[in-house]
């Protein structure tokens, strides 16, 4: 098994989500820190791995990947024998595991993106936040969270009864989020808050937010 | 084999990226007519198929799935030896597939469901569209077509020799766009113009075309 290399930063949510599954996996990989503030993701020779200029890009070998989802989808799927099983082998559980993998993707993160960078990234760096936007997300935010509340009344997890690649996906906003007014949204809510508690909790999260300079 | 049934309209695009999935695997289903003038999407019955209240919906027996791109998945995992094969299974290839099927959803997507909005259904029904809307939107496009005219200068499809779901994902916006102004984006370009008319001929989607009333 050749090396793998992740080229991304450790502040970045996409980046966040791909050592994540990494450390679930227990797969070792070298880190590749780039530089953001300088522009390196918009230059060579990031560009030439992703050609959209966003981090992460990943390598296994000769393969050469980026687009978050579709590398923790890789690393689950070539690596399905070695640590945290992260999916499911049953085509149904699979299937509604692929609508909240979706829904993730294009509710949840299209509105937790713009609250990360308001509340989280904007604050690290001292730039000033825009309370439109922050107030737009929060209520869109808090319709999105009613449905999660349902989903985990019934389902301890987003996929069934076990931690999957979906629940992963959601982890680095949370990060961000849960240090930031946006909480209460979450803290409002039994089961979305018991569900934050204990996908937060888990060690190999630890491991990625261990990767955060201090 | 219970009959499979999709709730949704012929007008959106998310609908019939579900419907081309089920014409290419030539399998039979039922299609429940949603009326989004009259906002059936957002009341009961259909908000308790997609709590989100967007088309489509999906029914295979007592699975219920909605997100467009969740039900293909399904649909092409569920019925791999029906009709087009729409994937690989190769692990590298399903891989570099999966880059591309992100990169569609979060690139591609993201501005062609704008323009299809201002350019496509606006026009249908009569509103009056936005030019900055316009404006930004098909100068982003023009960057992804940059990346795209590469990425199909090196391979025919999205996914490799053949035509997969990633080719499939885009025909809706693609149906919308070549019949509007944006359409010299896509015939500036050679490689992403010959790709075009090659997805757009094949035979499953003139049956997509046709449910769309005169």
């Amino acid at each position: 098994m050749a090396t793998i290399k992740v080229h991304g930063s450790p502040y970045s949510t996409a980046t966040m989500r791909v050592t994540a599954t990494l450390y679930e996996k227990q797969i070792e990989f070298e880190f590749f820190n780039i530089n953001m503030r300088n522009g390196e993701h918009k230059k060579e020779p990031f560009i030439s791995l992703n050609p959209f200029g966003q981090v992460p890009a990943f390598e296994d070998g000769d393969l050469k990947l980026f687009e978050s989802r579709a590398i923790t989808q890789y690393i689950n799927h070539e690596y399905a024998d070695k640590g945290t099983k992260l999916t499911s082998s049953d085509s149904k559980k699979l299937a509604i595991m692929g609508v909240w993998s979706e829904v993730e993707s294009h509710h949840f993160d299209q509105v937790a993106s713009k609250l990360v960078w308001e509340l989280g990234i904007k604050t690290l760096f001292g730039i000033p936040l825009d309370p439109k936007i922050v107030e737009e997300n929060e209520a869109k935010l808090d319709s999105i969270l009613d449905v999660y509340e349902k989903r985990l009344s019934e389902s301890k997890y987003f996929g069934g009864d076990s931690f999957t690649l979906v629940d992963l996906h959601h982890l680095p906003s949370l990060h961000y989020l849960m240090k930031s007014q946006s909480k209460k949204l979450f803290e409002s809510r039994p089961h979305v808050s018991a569900w934050v508690a204990d996908i937060t909790a888990r060690p190999a999260w630890s491991e990625v937010l261990a990767m955060i300079p201090n």
